[in-house]
């Protein structure tokens, strides 16, 4: 374990969007801003941004187009921060390319009982909807992460096995999809799962191409990591200050903390590039907007 | 990693001692037999009692005596559960040895300065404490368990390196210690040190009889564990509801959880025979009444 320790491994901030959108508190336009110029100052390269969902689903989100707005405006080096926003359709991408996203991220998941209770569609008509807007993102020049939820557990029973997790990866690269996010999305996954399914995703996909994102429900999401960075993963997704969880399976905690994964890389020699003392400011400073 | 899982492995339980130490509020000896016999009945077969430390040092474990009395007038089958107590000097083995304690536990550290503040004692000295309350102990068929605290990190800039770590177990098995518990008395481990330690343990000592000791000031106990478990490691110390800390340790959070650990165990497919449901109800009540 541990012998082949990457150089050098991309950290994708999902906070602002995944975190955030589990979070009952709305915050304003310009907290938003403020949260994500200080991941930005403290070293985090790769930001989930937002959602450019139909307006009234989440109401966190809802503001995607202003924030964009501000971002753009601000003096940022877009040469190496890359912006990323959730869509879910051809109006949503409509609105993305307006907001100069560099990467959209489209959705499923390995279950039909939990695609259905989160975008009321079973994993072939979510496919469907991903299809026409990866053809178009593609088009413009807009890079597509494809999301896999419950890859490791479902809470409502459904598929989570390493075949279905196979066959979904092999859609979404066909489709166009240039990163796929692995989902541990409530918690469930442990070493050897995690090792089983990588094992099997490497034997036909470039591991380069594979992001896990795991959830810390059972305080596993650290030793999940270390597991997937073992075989070979290099792109781990999480949330400044553990934001999130997920509206539709109960019981989940938020995402892996992004300052945990720093200190944690950081510990067994890995660069991040991130300044700690910087993240934990800009994580605590979230974390008491939201309980306020 | 995790190529070669054990089938078995061994947790030293070390809450009612190592754990409510560390607490302010002093649990009364009933209910701190209710603690032990509850974790008993959860499964937990190796438990740290308590400590025969002079009366006022440590207040939370004066009742030493007296709790031992009630576990040996319980209904407690001694061939499976093994009761320990730390000890610092032959008078308080002469008190342990009246209480029936199946092993003692004795102390030292890697590093000067944290051992004369925990002590009052340098390391050398420590170690000539030891010996005659080990030699006393080995003559009366009681086993001996070691710590080493600082061993992967000293709050005071103290020793930590691996070369005192060899030497100081050689020490201390030359003086008839059994069983020594390598401590991260601070949390300060990481997989990498961790590995490198019991790389360099395993060339001199047989991994049966090494234990270790992690803290979760960083949330970095269970990759330890796991990286720790992959060098060849089998007995782990964790305090139910992660309770303790260290107060000659600014900063230092409790041990480990044992419900954390045996939950991560249980998920690699490791059988630890503890029930995870009431081992968690058990960790609960404490921590209720300590927070009461």
């Amino acid at each position: 374990m541990l012998e082949n320790i990457p150089s050098k491994i991309k950290i994708v901030e999902v906070g602002p969007r995944d975190g955030l959108q589990n979070e009952k508190k709305i915050l304003t336009t310009d907290q938003k801003f403020q949260f994500i110029m200080g991941l930005i100052d403290s070293g985090i390269t790769s930001i989930e941004v937002s959602s450019f969902v139909r307006a009234p689903k989440i109401p966190q989100l809802v503001d995607a187009p202003e924030l964009f707005k501000m971002l753009n405006e601000a003096k940022i080096d877009r040469r190496k921060i890359k912006f990323s926003a959730l869509v879910p359709n051809l109006k949503g991408l409509e609105v993305a390319k307006g907001a100069n996203v560099d990467e959209i991220a489209v959705f499923t998941a390995t279950s039909d009982e939990f695609n259905k209770k989160n975008i009321n569609a079973s994993v072939d008509e979510s496919l469907g909807r991903i299809l026409p807007v990866c053809k178009e993102a593609i088009n413009c020049g807009i890079k597509v992460r494809g999301y896999i939820s419950t890859a490791f557990g479902c809470p409502y029973g459904g598929d989570s096995s390493t075949e279905t997790l196979l066959k979904l990866c092999d859609q979404l690269v066909k489709i166009g999809v240039s990163e796929i996010s692995v989902g541990d999305t409530i918690g469930m996954a442990s070493p050897l799962i995690v090792k089983k399914h990588i094992r099997n995703l490497k034997k036909h996909f470039d591991l380069k191409t594979i992001a896990m994102h795991f959830h810390d429900t059972n305080n596993m999401a650290l030793v999940n990591v270390m597991a997937a960075l073992d075989e070979g993963i290099t792109i781990f997704d999480s949330s400044a200050g553990g934001l999130g969880g997920c509206p539709y399976a109960k019981g989940a905690s938020g995402n892996v903390a992004t300052e945990q994964l720093v200190f944690f890389f950081e510990q067994i020699g890995i660069k991040t590039g991130v300044n700690l003392t910087k993240l934990k400011i800009v994580a605590e400073s979230v974390k008491s907007i939201l309980s306020a």
